[in-house]
């Protein structure tokens, strides 16, 4: 039995349980998955059964070492909020480099992955994911317009600075490229035709096994299916 | 010349703002203070000289054995986003215990952390910080009083659970302290009467030299007033 269940929604459109998941997959990070439907009827009280928030991701952790005190259900650590799992990973997995080494790149790289945690609302909103829709350009409005150009610099300035070694933000896959992920997929259903540099990461992303595993589970979910507007 | 500044807005309404100066100055980590004064006609002007994503707070940091090539300003490490602020200064001052050391506690502290990073919306909206208001009890809608019941559980489980150390949610003080102090006097300003163990908390923070000293500065403030609805 694997030490970690890391419990997500929808592959067509959970774009938070895709952050997590991609990091743990591609990093090699052997964990089981505990799946929940999200919008139906039972999702909610199915959400609360696993989640101290009634969201998913959520990570739970069983040490090897560990010994439960009776046989109740969740008895490891519960890490909760993406970016609380990416860094709880990162404690337990330095060697994977989930965040850059040099305190600079690291500084960066963290506020960068933090501005995605709380913001870029009108980017998320106008483009929602769903990695079953057709690639058709569909505009944003002025301020998710705004926050896409923001996110496209922001990409810009980590791959200059720090990007040399590799495709990705960092060179290497670090936290930065998990949180964003989601927004990859979007600039590519929805963002028409793009920029160079911004094609070349949005496909070094779609192109990593993890993701191509990620989106042939998408193609196979049956219902429900995303809304009119995704 | 300190190797920090920070950049900050007004002491009685920037809740933002205080996280990360309550950290640094309960932690004796000196640094210099940079003021934007908010809600003037001025006020985003000056944000976008100091901050890459228009607001505070904003770290600077020029490590001393850092050459400058230039003198343009800003050439330091800039940290943005209150939470990547906090990590950084946990990378840079382990000896600080900006997060609690065991895995577990770790783990809950950035759980923690992180939901008050990008939630709690309705609590946020429904008390807006404001240091100069009388202590008046004022209900929050029926959304927000289920965040605000869901703050103090969670102040409760890391006390109950890491606490018995010391006053603060792991015994002594750490991020998530910071990340909810502006809570802490939202809770004392608009409370009311409050439950002993969530009043001993709100007593411990407010009792610091750190927190008593930013008071005394928002005190001092004449303008822009807070809205009448604060």
């Amino acid at each position: 039995m694997a030490e970690f269940t890391l419990y997500i929604g929808n592959k067509c459109f959970s774009s938070w349980s895709l952050r997590p998941w991609l990091a743990m997959r591609h990093l090699e990070i052997p964990f089981e998955e505990g799946f929940v439907r999200l919008r139906t009827p039972e999702t909610a009280a199915n959400l609360a059964k696993v989640s101290p928030t009634g969201q998913v991701p959520v990570l739970v952790h069983q040490p090897s070492n560990h010994k439960p005190l009776n046989d109740k259900p969740l008895q490891g650590r519960i890490v909760w909020e993406t970016l609380a799992i990416l860094e709880y990973l990162a404690d337990l997995y330095p060697q994977k480099k989930l965040w850059p080494d040099e305190l600079g790149a690291r500084a960066l790289a963290r506020s960068v992955a933090t501005e995605m945690h709380s913001g870029f609302r009108e980017v998320r909103y106008g483009w929602p994911m769903n990695l079953r829709r057709p690639k058709v350009h569909k505009p944003l409005d002025a301020e998710g317009e705004a926050q896409r150009v923001r996110i496209e610099a922001l990409w810009r300035e980590c791959r200059e600075k720090y990007g040399k070694g590799g495709p990705f933000l960092f060179g290497h896959f670090t936290a930065v490229d998990a949180m964003y992920a989601p927004v990859v997929t979007r600039f590519d259903t929805y963002g028409g035709v793009l920029a160079a540099d911004t094609r070349a990461y949005v496909d070094a992303v779609l192109a990593t096994p993890a993701m191509r595993h990620w989106y042939a589970e998408a193609a196979k979910e049956t219902w429900p299916e995303p809304g009119p507007d995704e």
